[in-house]
């Protein structure tokens, strides 16, 4: 291990200018126009998995490609597949950006880009210490794959079709992933929970085209203020969701969990300050901690109608549309809440508009048991890296290819996040320590081994 | 008389070129890039003027610029204003227009060009009227002075000031203008009211960028859902107002005018249908000509805040916004109504957001008593043009400088609208059906004459 480690450290300068080059690509699923930019990103992903000795492909699929990436296979050994995604969110509003989104700047030991954290950073952690093993001719304790896919954040639909189609090739003991976060340095953590996601877009339509609100005004409904009527109704003042049945399923916290979530560091004041807001809201009766991981929510994620440019314009605007995305829990099924929420907003809808309701990307929340032998192998292992007690955590982000995961390869994945709380995912000037980038190689290189260790067993 | 109509009949083909050429200007006074083509706009009207024997001039301002054009001055006779403007909405959006908004096209008798009927068409009918009296040598009723701005889609502030300080050059005996409209080709109409309105934007800012909704969902307000939640509250289910004081200062319809009103046809079915929308709606007590003319009103212009792409993106925005417009009747005050309605807001926007009011264009309401002289010389010239009784109209939208001419000039304004209530103003496929363009020029001609009787006596 020490031969592994000291690779690592040896070579930490080159993994930094390797890290800046694969964030140069602008591989924005969302984004049509960044289609070509995505699949050059595989292609170079993969070359970058060849080039260290892996037996690396890119998968053709309907939209973004898969990355396939193989250790050189010893019969004898567990497998782990290492799950991770190339493909990041939307830049914009670029006009936020201290620096352009796709030029990494590394400023006080931070890399800022698009994607640094989310999720480039964090699996080619893994990737240089799978590296640092074969280079340094230690043998690997497992055999390894990693799975690095193009449509995490716009719902991973072809990877869930190549987990359906390729689920021979796949078999394999445990999955591992860094798709998500630690509270801060000092404090190593494993997540045992994730937050589901069910996505839509609501649109409200009025008159045939925008009418002048003077001519007009007062005799026929406006869809901005019917939208705005119907998405006000959905959550009440508690911070509730005020939709019937939507908790029906949710699986209380238990008394051992809520002590465990409240040893997790946390700072009203200091967050309320990080987040610039002038004061915290979230539903009655839960901690902020328990608000962001292991309750539901309701966001509007955009909101779009009538007129927004210069000046004014004085308009009935033809059509309201918003994007919403709910946060789902153990045992909240995806699909059901969907049904739940558009069956509500038909019956509040009034008859002056037309709407339509369209369903976007989702994914069911997952759950792991903490007293797992895998989990108790992981968190010897963060033990190990950090040389510090780790705590247990939940989620409140979304990876619903884990639950894919779960049910069509049959195994659980450790979540072993390396992102911290300020680095802006999903946000202007997202950023990734580089203290995390060099640790994640070391717990990588450490949790390689003790689950090599454990699945032995 | 009969000399002037048959020339206006000659000349109406080449009327019609010209009125196509007028057109061809973007002169959209609210986007700053077409700055250049609204002041092209203003030299060509200008030069127009000129060359049909009027002393024109075009006046520079803070913004757009504002054209005169006298006709030559006898002593003995009355002095009308003619008021008009050849600034234009925004066009957008584009992709609903048939053709291209500053290529007129002609079919089926009607033009369809942004502009068309508000306003360029219907000044140019009272130019060409004049036009025709001039180069037929039949000697004019009065001395006629048209003032052409182009703000009036954006409030005209600059004529504002214009006014109050060449109230000397101005001096008149009555203002007359066309930026309205009437119900049908076969019901000449007099307006005698107009409504007012009041303009404002809401900014509602929450964390100082956009956060990952599922690492921060739940525990940090959303604004884009205070916004809504606040606008919501702005109108119940009667479609009534929900601020304290609003209707305070509301005139009572009497039962006169809501008999003349009624008078008006108006067919429920066919308006609903040529709206398409599925069910009218508006404040409860009122009929629909009530609620759109004599009733003030709420309208969500815009509205605008996170993620509008293609795709999805799971945020909570940072900031959310509103463009409002409320429509005013006699005797509310813009100021008043703004000051209402910024107290209102602000006490119920929860603490967890910090909010920001802004005031956009406004003008006050108008009314003008029906009884009067002037009133009466108008409703005879219609009856003459026309060869039926006209109807007496009250008009939903605004035109706030009407208000502001009679506190600065102290005069009052015939308004003699053309438009028909399919013109699409402010919408795509804006259009002016070139009988209103030829029946116009015809109520101007003979308007003159009677307005010159009557302001002799």
């Amino acid at each position: 291990m020490e031969t592994v480690l000291s690779y690592l450290k040896n070579n930490f300068n080159r993994f930094v200018d390797e890290f800046c080059e694969y964030l140069r690509f602008p591989s924005v699923s969302a984004q049509k126009e960044h289609k070509e930019d995505t699949a050059k990103c595989a292609d170079w992903i993969a070359n970058h998995c060849k080039n260290i000795g892996l037996d690396a492909r890119v998968y053709k699929t309907n939209n973004h490609p898969i990355v396939i990436a193989n250790t050189p296979f010893k019969d004898n050994k567990p497998r782990i597949i290492i799950y991770g995604h190339y493909d990041v969110q939307p830049p914009e509003p670029l006009e936020l950006w201290a620096s352009p989104p796709f030029s990494p700047r590394i400023a006080d030991g931070k890399v800022y880009a698009r994607g640094a954290s989310d999720n480039k950073g964090q699996h080619l952690a893994h990737i240089k210490a799978v590296e640092a093993y074969l280079k340094s001719n230690v043998e690997l304790p497992c055999n390894i794959t990693f799975l690095i896919e193009g449509e995490e954040e716009v719902g991973s639909a072809e990877l869930l079709k190549f987990l359906k189609e390729n689920k021979k090739m796949l078999k394999c003991d445990v999955v591992m992933a860094s798709d998500n976060g630690i509270p801060g340095l000092d404090y190593p953590g494993l997540t045992y929970a994730l937050r589901g996601v069910a996505a839509m877009e609501i649109k409200v339509y009025g008159p045939s085209r925008d009418l002048h609100s003077g001519i007009y005004g007062g005799a026929v409904d406006n869809p901005a203020m019917v939208l705005c009527q119907i998405l006000a109704r959905l959550r009440d003042k508690n911070g509730k969701i005020n939709i019937p049945g939507f908790y029906d399923d949710v699986r209380k916290l238990t008394s051992v969990e809520r002590k465990s979530l409240a040893r997790i560091p946390f700072n009203e004041r200091e967050f309320k300050r990080f987040l610039v807001v002038p004061k915290l809201f979230g539903e009655r009766g839960y901690s902020p901690i328990e608000q962001r991981t292991a309750r539901p929510t309701i966001e509007i994620n955009g909101i779009t109608s009538g007129y927004q440019g210069e000046g004014s314009k004085t308009i009935i605007p033809s059509v309201a549309s918003a994007k919403l995305t709910f946060r789902l829990v153990p045992d909240q099924d995806k699909d059901k809440i969907l049904d739940i929420v558009f069956k509500h907003i038909k019956k509040i809808c009034p008859p002056t508009v037309r709407i339509e309701l369209i369903k976007g990307h989702s994914g069911d929340p997952y759950i792991l048991n903490p007293d797992s032998p895998l989990c108790k192998a992981a968190l010897t292992a963060l033990k190990k890296a950090f040389n510090r007690e780790p705590v247990l955590l939940r989620e409140g982000g979304s990876i619903p290819i884990i639950t894919d995961i779960k049910r069509i390869l049959g195994v659980d994945t450790i979540l072993a996040g390396l992102a911290l709380p300020d680095d802006n995912a999903h946000s202007p000037n997202e950023k990734f320590d580089l203290r995390c980038f060099e640790i994640g190689m070391k717990i990588s290189a450490i949790l390689l081994q003790e689950l090599g260790c454990a699945l032995k067993k």
